[in-house]
């Protein structure tokens, strides 16, 4: 097929109020906010309304949903029951993609009722931080720490995580990284919610395949490859020659290049000063080796190919959730519990859509390359009187 | 946006050689061969086969990949304690979501290894009847029938379902059944299942995800509304009446009308024997009710829309699973158990791509058609001074 296609790149799918990038400016822009007003002056819950209802709340609006969190926090006993029968070595991603799509089993149809879907979506937000923590505890052999109402949606994740109350100034840090996380328009896992749904499916089935999408290296996977790589090059000294053996190999270099951005990731921008002030903080060179990899991947991708790089959203949040003490296979989940705002509210808009064009099911076209014996099809021989060998040369 | 795009309808995604649709003939070929070919001919097994591996098998290739999943049918004890942890009441497609994505957490990552890709097909073809015949069973307080070695594919399921062999004639049935769910191009649900391995996530995760998207009604949901409508309709005098009403109420008639096929859907021609076949052995008048609702839906469209319209593959399915005595709400499970061949098929192919141009992560572009205050974004005022009024009207 033509290439034009490949990746779905710059090919328009729906109309969205969730958010916009303004690639060229390097801005993203939260139903008409810029991410950079909302880190300095919003919070993860305000922002959460934000994304599904299109507008700021009002002061009782934001208590009211608020409240909605905190009681919608808890997930039911038997599901931490079911938790702690798990293979202990499972992987965190796959965890939470199943249990999302159990949850289900708790809810009634939603069928196509908007309000059934902003309480789901309410859930989802409150319950999978929740499912991520559990685990944690489940898999080390730990007791459960059941939610704290008295704390925000980031310190109460913090919370149940480790079982101690996080630092104001940690907690801020880990809210300014959910409100980055929280949405980016159409990228790969909103898309594969943004899909399911479109069949008519449910809220939970729909971010259980978000979640599974999530999951890839070359999506929410990065920033775990990109702590995985920081952690083999393990000092500044030896990024120089990690990275240009990496570029000799043709190999991709983790959380460097995004293909809609043309400039600096607004996002990275945010999370490379709070990884500055946290390896200051505590004394740790994850900073410095992350920047020298920039550095040293834009000279040598400059050099090599003449391309401007610029780095993602992953470079500077793998140092970061390093440095907040969070076990490294939690960093693809911990992006899932702040951009299942982004999902609920992509999903919200594919079902209920008033203005047209309607989003309708994605079924897109495949152009069909393989064998071909006229329009009846090739001839099926029995297999009494198929040779044993390879038959590819008959075709 | 442009309305051309509305649900990818049209736009060439990628390549495949796994299967074709000639929507003007009315043909589906899998690898290039006529699915009405293989219904006569082949069965489910070698169908499998042909769909993962582009050839038919040779004799000794065939008995090995049979030997392959009937070893692979088992699932851990584990998975049946904790099914029978759940919410009783829960979806089966629900269960079935949750479940594959489990499945993941008892095998190692398969990373870029083609070899593991085939042998995790292997067990997923073999073990989602398990899921769905253990739920079946544990969700009515009875006691798991384990598989039966000596029983083919489509005979071993309906054995698990019902702890009784089937007759020949049965089982010759439901094959075919399968056969002809096994793959649809790029149908929404294996769309998703590429989307999500498009960004390198396990295969455990893509078919999750492909599960949730046929529980929407308007893909693999749609037999089940179909058998829903049968039921309510009751008799073959209601029949016109019911569609009239329907049509009356701009209500889609489920079952009618297809993206693609421009002609009868071949798959719906033997759907439609199958269920004539069974009416007739059993004495029930769902062949004869099913076939009225066709007859008065063309008619009806013609006289109201000028158009001509088509059975799919779901009208005679509900009717041929309900006269099998499978219960209505498994009619979308076992869609997921034969289009699952199809699904991991196009899964490998999205990951393995040999030829250019390659699949790459499905990242389509989103027309921002919302709040928008100049490229600064809107200004963010503090809750405090924020009105309680419902703000739409400042925008």
């Amino acid at each position: 097929m033509d290439t034009k296609n490949i990746g779905l790149r710059n090919i328009p799918v729906a109309d969205t109020r969730v958010s916009n990038i303004d690639g060229e400016r390097g801005k993203l822009i939260y139903r008409g906010y810029d991410i950079l007003d909302l880190t300095k002056n919003s919070n993860f819950e305000e922002t959460c309304y934000l994304l599904l209802h299109d507008e700021l709340p009002s002061k009782s609006e934001f208590e009211q949903f608020k409240n909605e969190l905190i009681a919608a926090r808890p997930i039911v006993k038997q599901m931490q029951i079911n938790m702690g029968n798990w293979r202990k070595d499972a992987d965190p991603m796959d965890m939470l993609q199943a249990f999302v799509a159990a949850l289900a089993g708790y809810y009634d149809e939603e069928f196509s009722n908007k309000e059934a879907s902003y309480e789901r979506a309410t859930n989802l937000i409150a319950k999978i931080p929740t499912i991520v923590a559990s685990w944690q505890r489940i898999r080390n052999g730990r007791d459960i720490v059941d939610p704290d109402s008295s704390l925000s949606h980031a310190a109460n994740f913090l919370y149940m995580l480790s079982g101690e109350k996080p630092d104001p100034e940690t907690e801020k840090i880990f809210d300014i990284c959910l409100i980055l996380h929280a949405d980016h328009t159409f990228n790969a896992s909103t898309f594969a919610a943004r899909q399911v749904a479109s069949t008519r499916a449910h809220m939970f089935s729909a971010v259980s395949a978000a979640v599974g999408a999530l999951s890839g290296e070359l999506h929410g996977g990065a920033n775990y490859e990109v702590m995985r790589m920081l952690l083999d090059i393990k000092t500044e000294d030896n990024v120089e020659s990690w990275i240009k053996q990496k570029m000799d190999n043709e190999e991709r270099i983790m959380g460097m290049g995004h293909a809609v951005y043309k400039t600096y990731d607004p996002r990275a921008m945010v999370l490379k000063e709070l990884s500055k002030k946290l390896a200051e903080k505590i004394g740790e060179p994850w900073f410095d080796i992350t920047q020298k990899v920039e550095e040293v991947t834009i000279n040598e991708m400059k050099k090599r190919k003449g391309v401007d790089i610029y780095p993602n959203v992953d470079l500077y949040s793998a140092s970061v959730y390093y440095m907040l003490k969070i076990p490294t296979d939690l960093n693809t989940p911990i992006f899932a519990i702040s951009r299942v705002a982004g999902w609920t509210a992509h999903i919200i808009e594919e079902k209920f859509a008033e203005a047209a064009p309607k989003p309708a099911l994605y079924r897109p076209k495949a152009i069909y390359v393989g064998k071909y014996c006229g329009p009846q099809g090739c001839e099926y021989k029995p297999l009494d009187i198929r040779p044993e060998t390879n038959q590819k040369a008959s075709f």
